[in-house]
């Protein structure tokens, strides 16, 4: 059953403007690939970036900083070390961070780093649906590398389930893009195919849900992260001929979006969870 | 003597029409400036890209992959043994995988390593001319840096005693690229000199051999890849007006291209090594 | 007071074209975020880049390079050893090298870093205000991540004390930049306030200062980096509907720039110390 949001457009809106005010800084544990374009994402969207991932001065950066994303994407053990640390002082502090399980499903280590990172309380888990589906454990493991096999519809229940155990918002992107706390259902179509052949765009989307967590909570951060990016990333597609000017057009157009632009290109709707 | 191949135009764009199809994945170690560039071309030209370097994982990783990639061009201890663990492992499979000894030359901790994994089995190994003059002992060290001091035309005696030596085919890039399997030496004409003014793309070029050694043998790999970056390269320069843009604009021309301009960029000649 | 200088167009001009003619190889222990734009952004100004930070090799590319650049981006104790070693050994060489304390003033142990490399004989100390207000003693701490706080002017006097005291040539950068030996100062106004909204920018000019250093003196080298940066940035932006295609506009700025461009779009002035 389809239910009316106070998410909506409007609402959104604003908190894009109340983020471009405050311009949090977002702490970023994340892939070597996505490094770059997770920066610059930040910046065009409204937030101040860094990447800090030592284990000597995390917790120190969490406690200077608006919120934190964690990404797994080219994890090696002194890295975990540093995320561990991260998130638990992130937890203690009480401040928001996010978890991107990237490839959770492709080896054993990586599962097990995610599930434990999973533990340590994110506010929001942001992957495709074989990363859903695999650390709800719904499938032992799953997905071509890095991407998914399965589509987002498939991992909706897989997403609920996940966000009911970790009380995280759990958020599963594909052509539809859903977000859930467990109870509620947040769908959003937006986006663009072209984005899905160009590196680190799901990653840039977990900073930036990262950067909304900073001033809104976290089923609204993450709708609006996902409800920006998606109208940012449909208008970047239309001027394109192709992926390899997608990152530039994409901040580009997170750099410049209005609130007609995100009306005109995002759907947004709610269910309830069954 | 240039003799007739049977690796013409046709040939390569079926083989490029097969890899598009099949949609391999392509495990990458690689080094941190390539990377990103690497899985944008990789995803244009038809791959599908991973960055997996722990040596908790890489075995598990190259498991389910189709080809592997091993760069070392910010080489250090730890990336070594993962990429020691993903060759050898690798190597029992069965699996394609493909050398490039950033920097050969440059120092002697790095001629050791490329030294070394020479020894493993690698199905490719592409370098510039310094490179692979440096790896086969024709020249205890040269080039700067990671940049050639001497002329392809230099290093293809070299290259085919590489081959011989290592069961490798061996791609030496330069004004003229050769790939030659020892017996064999296929020259191809394409590319542009503006390419040598973005970082990365010969790295890319590696990641793309790889690609294409998933889906054919590797002499016929190396020329395809050789013969489709080439093209998509001399179009993407054609674009420019300065090495900038160069990046974007070859991932759009290697997404788009086709038989047609494949054609008609690069020109594919053979010898007989002596 | 303002005097005139002979670190006029003309004399900038001919550093670049000099640079250009050389191409000095320029040897980057930088962080991961800036990597792939300092590269480019070295091949676009005339000089050849090659990122190497292992402690097994750091000393012997140093012998073969001709500048080096410190950046502690993304540090950890494995790279810091690196660096350690790369300055020492660059210092025994006599050959110059520039440090940039990225978000020196975030955490303790930045900061305790930073403080180590300044005092290991840096040519060329670069940092935004925040950044070089930390370094030089005059606060504890400050900046917002990795962005600064206050303004450049601000971190003149400061600059100055700390120039002194390490005998670099310290440069702050900002609305307008500086470069001071202790007892000249110089003015540079040029550049763009897009260029604040893109990743890796500030480490790019540190990577282009120690290109300049490799042909010309401390002083010089800071200010013509400054200059030929800051003119290209200024034109980039003009190019630009936002800041995505920022770094491609950069480069292709940098590697077309002539001495007519240079001198329109850059307004350099020089004082005494006091």
């Amino acid at each position: 059953m389809t239910l009316n949001t106070a998410l909506d457009h409007a609402h959104i809106a604003e908190l894009h403007a109340r983020l471009r005010s405050r311009n949090p800084l977002v702490h970023n544990i994340t892939n070597y690939v996505a490094m770059s374009l997770s920066a610059n994402v930040l910046l065009a969207v409204g937030a101040s970036p860094a990447m800090v991932h030592a284990a000597e001065e995390v917790e120190a950066f969490v406690s200077i900083s608006d919120a934190l994303v964690i990404n797994i994407g080219t994890l090696s053990p002194g890295w975990v070390e540093g995320m561990r640390r991260a998130a638990a002082h992130a937890e203690a502090l009480g401040k928001p961070w996010v978890l991107d399980p990237v490839g959770c499903g492709a080896t054993p280590y990586r599962i097990a780093v995610a599930v434990e990172l999973a533990a340590l309380g994110p506010k929001v888990i942001r992957g495709n649906a074989s990363e859903i589906l695999c650390l709800s454990g719904a499938s032992g493991a799953g997905g071509k590398g890095v991407d998914s096999t399965a589509g987002s519809d498939d991992a909706v229940h897989a997403a609920i389930s996940l966000a009911r155990r970790t009380r995280a918002v759990v958020v599963v992107t594909g052509a539809t893009d859903y977000a859930t706390d467990g109870a509620r259902v947040i769908a959003i179509e937006s986006g663009d195919p072209l984005m899905t052949q160009s590196t680190g765009l799901g990653c840039a989307l977990s900073a930036t849900t990262a950067a909304f967590s900073a001033i809104a909570p976290p089923l609204e951060a993450a709708t609006a992260a996902l409800a920006v990016y998606g109208a940012a990333g449909k208008l970047a597609a239309t001027r394109c001929k192709g992926p390899g000017h997608l990152p530039a057009e994409l901040c580009d157009a997170l750099y410049r979006l209005d609130a007609g632009a995100l009306a005109l290109h995002t759907r947004i709707s709610e269910y309830a969870a069954r």
